[in-house]
């Protein structure tokens, strides 16, 4: 283990968020929220201190390995939330420092899961660092910093392999930095055209626009008005469902397509992933219209036209399997069979390379056709059938890396769920079914925030107690860097000189 | 595909059916049921006039390879249970074929989820009926043919396989039909035990006795009481809690001891098997106790004593992880915590090898052991790590082949609830919950019987349409006959002469 380049790396990481933190600052500027601003101005002069002295010499051996690697990614994850959470606890928006543990760890991994009971008594200041930490955790922390600076040349793919979802990352060029650049050029557009795409509402500001744009790009979800986006306008609701879906899509495939090479672009990920939201969307909207179940927050009956019922579907199917969060309706009414759709929906996620969680749609197809193959190997067992997707031969080993990664999704998930039910069984007995739990843990570890049940749209997870809400923030973690790198901390070996 | 030999060997099956009946019969006479031993006597005749035809000459080509072993299981299973259900419907007992297949399949798969309201309404025949094809389900109706008929040789090895639960099968001894004796004779001696046991209570009577220890020697799980053995005595609870775990562990480990190789009868899975059940009984003991909540089918507040919150423990927690399926209790009013308990332990299951059902403990050994294999090759990449189990190297096509049966698994029970989801929302909106839904398929699909919410123990399946009870019983038949022999079915290659 290198831990001279380790700690060099986090130090950096440490100045970029001191950089981050002028985002909230200028908020706080404009709406002269002075505590906030002094609260993320003394965070930002903690991380400049604790940076500092490591900054000065460079190690000489720069040299990262598979190992490094994921255990920088989780490093920095781990202490990016660490010191994310302080300007909500310095400035008093969130007083409890595991609350505000929890609530940067959820902004960062773009859970949109919350411990504020009302987002609307929050400082701008204060949205605007939660929508800012989705938008910055969507793409990668670390991504963004190996598109600025030049790190250590080629060994930077550890580092963008740990930290970017899916199986199988694929360099665009050459070059790491360039292609962390070309990912966070297209990501800045799009955002840029879904905020000028909400300003045509003449009902929305730009703090609005800016914040619900960065939400939706990282698919995180924190909203910033109570009932999250139930009482935005149809346009509104409409626009963040079509980005939604966007933001869920292999960023590689906007690349191809601005290199017109829109054949690859349109590969069988991305066909399968819009199958399963088109699917989705057409069994939520007969079912919902069928049995008119569209029910507001606050209990009434809504909008029973098939318009309305189409367009409260397609919202939840996007949100969802985009693993974004936002609600426009609450869908606890629903029948048993959009919650199966909505609930089966969340675990497939979105593509890998896009800013979504979830199993993610390409080790669905992956798994799929393995299956298919091995049951064909069944029936004739001296036919060796080789997989492939898109043409290309799918190896052995990626199919089998696949199939560990379910097996470790479900025991990270059992467990996660046996500590939160002991947890509970001792401090808080009978308030919380089964349910709810898993619920919860489904929400956080697939990173999409609101759950079923007690954790459902118009919930929060402050009542959770503190052990249980620092278990929920490592199965966010665990979520977002796709279980691996939080797992390796625990390796005693990984710690070996 | 060699249809000829297809043909003979279920027409062999056909015969046993008809010699089956004879154990309802006898009851039926014993008690003076005459409608009852009409409706066998029909039902025998009716087998032996159809298999007859086929019985007089024997193919020449007597050669079955995978293809055929798993056509010949999957068709004999729901043959048998077509055959099964004739009984009830001419009887009277259950009218409607559907829910008599579905009772029938639920018997012969060791399921125990019944549609029947009160059982104790039924003829004590068609009790017996239900019993003895819990028995002879639990460890194989193919695998007692073979063990009484000298069919062809070692292809046989191609049934046994694929009707044995478990990711691999080893032959106790060279012979075929010799391995198949050994296990039905431990499994009769074990069963005889058990009754003699449940016959040191006063209370019970012969008929009770063998009933309750045919159920538990198939870990079925029907009853012969309306409320399973809530009402039971203490020491019959105790003994069944005892046997349920017996049944468990895999038969051949009980040959090994008989050959005084206790070394090689305790192996891994029995291990990790004993531990499970050790640490859930620990759990859900210590939850029920603390939290006061043994509650009676009733609803009334129950013994609050340690003892009682053990002993109810642990018949639970057998009857879940055995997949049997009896309730000396409601759970439902336990915690989330010892509900999450009892739902991990019913998807784990028993010991391969064991007439228990759910994913079986080796597999979750395998799975376990690939996935830290899997994580050491993450950190260190160029070490090639071999998994062993009990001292054998485990090969890659063996975890290759757990791995795709869970993705199998995952697929099915996927499928099936989105199948009776859609079934419901159509014919019976609103009726059922997600949960209930879910938990129909996770307790047919693992061949344990009642479930939570509306198919809780004290609730059975009669709600469903017969569309889902369809479906459930393909559940059932898949779930026993380890998903692939059900799959190839639906194969068109299967097919082609």
């Amino acid at each position: 283990m290198n831990y001279k380049m380790v700690r060099y790396t986090l130090a950096v990481l440490l100045l970029f968020e001191a950089l981050f933190l002028f985002v909230p600052m200028l908020t706080a500027l404009c709406y002269e929220e002075w505590s906030s601003l002094l609260a993320c101005g003394i965070t930002a002069l903690i991380c400049i201190v604790i940076a500092a002295p490591f900054m000065f010499r460079k190690p000489k051996n720069t040299d990262l390995y598979a190992k490094e690697g994921f255990v920088i990614v989780s490093l920095s994850w781990i202490l990016l939330s660490a010191f994310s959470a302080l300007p909500f606890v310095i400035s008093g928006s969130i007083p409890n420092y595991i609350d505000a543990f929890f609530e940067a760890a959820s902004g960062l991994t773009t859970t949109g899961s919350s411990i504020v009971p009302a987002v609307e008594d929050l400082p701008k200041s204060m949205l605007m660092w939660r929508s800012f930490m989705h938008w910055v955790g969507g793409m990668g922390v670390l991504v963004f910093i190996m598109a600025i600076l030049p790190l250590s040349g080629a060994q930077n793919m550890h580092i963008m392999r740990a930290e970017s979802p899916g199986p199988q990352v694929s360099k665009l060029v050459p070059r790491v930095k360039t292609t962390a650049s070309i990912l966070y050029l297209i990501y800045i557009a799009i955002t840029v055209i879904m905020v000028l795409a909400l300003l045509i509402d003449k009902d929305i500001n730009a703090f609005e626009a800016i914040n619900t744009a960065m939400a939706t790009a990282g698919t995180g979800g924190f909203g910033i008005k109570n009932d999250s986006l139930f009482s935005a306008s149809s346009y509104v609701q409409i626009v963040a469902t079509v980005f939604m879906i966007l933001f869920s899509i292999n960023f590689n495939s906007y690349y191809l397509i601005l290199k017109k090479k829109i054949k690859d672009a349109i590969n069988t990920e991305v066909i399968v992933f819009l199958g399963i939201v088109f699917t989705a969307i057409t069994i939520v909207t007969l079912d919902v219209f069928l049995n008119k179940s569209l029910v507001s927050p606050t209990g009434e009956a809504m909008d029973t036209t098939f318009g309305g019922a189409l367009k409260h579907a397609a919202f939840s199917v996007a949100s969802l399997i985009s693993t974004t969060g936002f609600a426009t309706v609450d869908f606890q009414h629903w029948s048993a069979l959009s919650h199966f759709v909505l609930i089966l929906i969340m675990f497939i996620g979105a593509c890998a390379g896009s800013t979504g969680g979830g199993l993610k749609v390409s080790r669905i197809v992956i798994l799929f056709k393995a299956m298919l193959r091995e049951f064909g190997n069944l029936i004739h067992p001296n036919r060796v059938k080789k997989i492939s997707i898109d043409d290309k031969p799918l190896e052995d080993e990626a199919v089998h890396s696949v199939m560990t990664y379910l097996a470790t999704y479900v025991f990270i998930f059992v467990t996660s769920l046996l500590l939160i039910s002991i947890d509970q069984s001792i401090f808080n007995p009978a308030e919380n079914t089964f349910v709810t739990n898993f619920s919860a843990v489904a929400c956080t570890f697939n990173n999409i925030g609101p759950g079923l049940d007690f954790v459902g749209p118009t919930q929060n997870f402050a009542d959770f107690s503190p052990i249980s809400k620092m278990i929920l923030s490592f199965d966010m973690l665990a979520g977002r860097l796709e279980l691996f790198p939080m797992l390796i901390l625990f390796t005693p070996s990984t710690w070996k000189k």
